[in-house]
């Protein structure tokens, strides 16, 4: 059995931890991966720290196949993303000719100028090729298994997915969801017997709680794994134990 | 000057890294953190992994004041918090009798059965303090500076906001923001300038991009300081610079 790719992502913003702003990349990313077989194995959100972001982009490069970042690659002062990734590596910052290409072709044909603050977005590691931004031309890079991209959802959505196409897909991962107003204490035996005869199996157990909307306590078991044969048996047991 | 206070946080849960969940505890944590004066500093979105959790817990425990960790201490075979903590700090789990005490109440109250896999959830790390689940019993814990709480959000905010009661409260940070349709780019020189001007103030810019019920361009420009003639200072020029 090929063991699977797994993946981590680097969400890179104070925004995020101050609680300004709600994350919506860490969803996106986790439903794509998991559709494309790449196990999503971790997260980490850090502050615009340089020290802080190369230091979990080199302990994250080493450990995963590959690492995603989100955020801090704009014009302003507390865009230290490209300057992080550069030190993580040992690299200098260098100007991309195509970068700068796209940007000027972008500015003028808006009339506005490439100044300083903008031409530092043309700034990549060395060595590191270019991520298009089809919104706003700004290009995000990648630099071996690190893949740089910016943090408005609409871009760094868009990034993804061009990186997604040039990844190896990993096995197919097939679920099953089952729905029960069954509570989870009286499950909880009868799901760990079936979780230990399918080894391939992820069976997980999701409680919900009332709301107004919602006014019934009820569980979601959801069945994960590549084994289709298996994931089949094992939701037929677990829909036995639960009555369905 | 006071260092002010440092938090971490860890998602325990592969609901999260799969997409089937989105998370709605880190925006909350945030947002109590930041009013409350302590600086969060990390999160981190682990899988249900023994050694995955305990690794987390014990290098964030080490850097930060305090840790908070959401998610794993239900009654199911998934919910491995409890034993990976206890991992962490080298200690046994052991049943509490207060937590027993609460269960076996909540249970008999609504006629149902305290059986092996709640039992379960009345098992701490030897010498932890229990936090108090008002929605359904089955409490949290803390040992030393990490406090474990339930995933669910209407149970771990109950949570969190009876461990922050317990803190001591950091230094007030108070923070103004600009709004403006002038271009990241176009500001960016000027703001880096305020920004070394005025060095307790942490100046963060955030561009939106137009959607569908908002077609334009904008930028938010967000101040935040603990000193406030500082704070109002760099707020004075940065509208300047905006022209508002």
């Amino acid at each position: 059995m090929v063991e699977p790719y797994e993946a981590a992502m680097i969400i890179i913003g104070n925004e995020i931890l101050s609680g300004r702003t709600q994350d919506k990349n860490l969803n996106f990313v986790a439903k794509r991966l998991s559709d494309a077989g790449i196990v999503f194995a971790e997260v980490r959100v850090v502050r615009d720290i340089e020290g802080e972001i190369a230091g979990a982009v080199n302990e994250l490069r080493e450990k995963y196949d590959y690492v995603f970042t989100s955020g801090g690659i704009g014009p302003t002062h507390d865009d230290i993303t490209s300057a992080s990734i550069a030190a993580a590596f040992g690299r200098k910052l260098v100007q991309d000719g195509e970068a700068y290409r796209r940007l000027k072709e972008y500015y003028e044909g808006r009339d506005d100028k490439l100044n300083d603050a903008r031409l530092k977005m043309t700034y990549v590691p060395e060595g590191a090729g270019l991520i298009t931004n089809p919104v706003s031309a700004a290009p995000g890079f990648f630099i071996e298994n690190v893949y740089v991209m910016a943090g408005i959802p609409s871009v760094m959505q868009l990034m993804f997915d061009e990186v997604l196409q040039t990844l190896p897909k990993g096995r197919q991962i097939y679920s099953r969801t089952l729905t029960s107003h069954i509570a989870e204490g009286d499950i909880a035996a009868g799901l760990q017997e079936i979780n230990g005869r399918y080894a391939s199996v992820d069976i997980g157990s999701y409680p919900s709680y009332p709301t107004r909307e919602n006014p019934h306590f009820s569980v979601s078991i959801v069945l994960r794994s590549a084994d289709k044969n298996e994931l089949t048996a094992a939701h037929e047991e677990a829909r036995k134990l639960l009555s369905l």
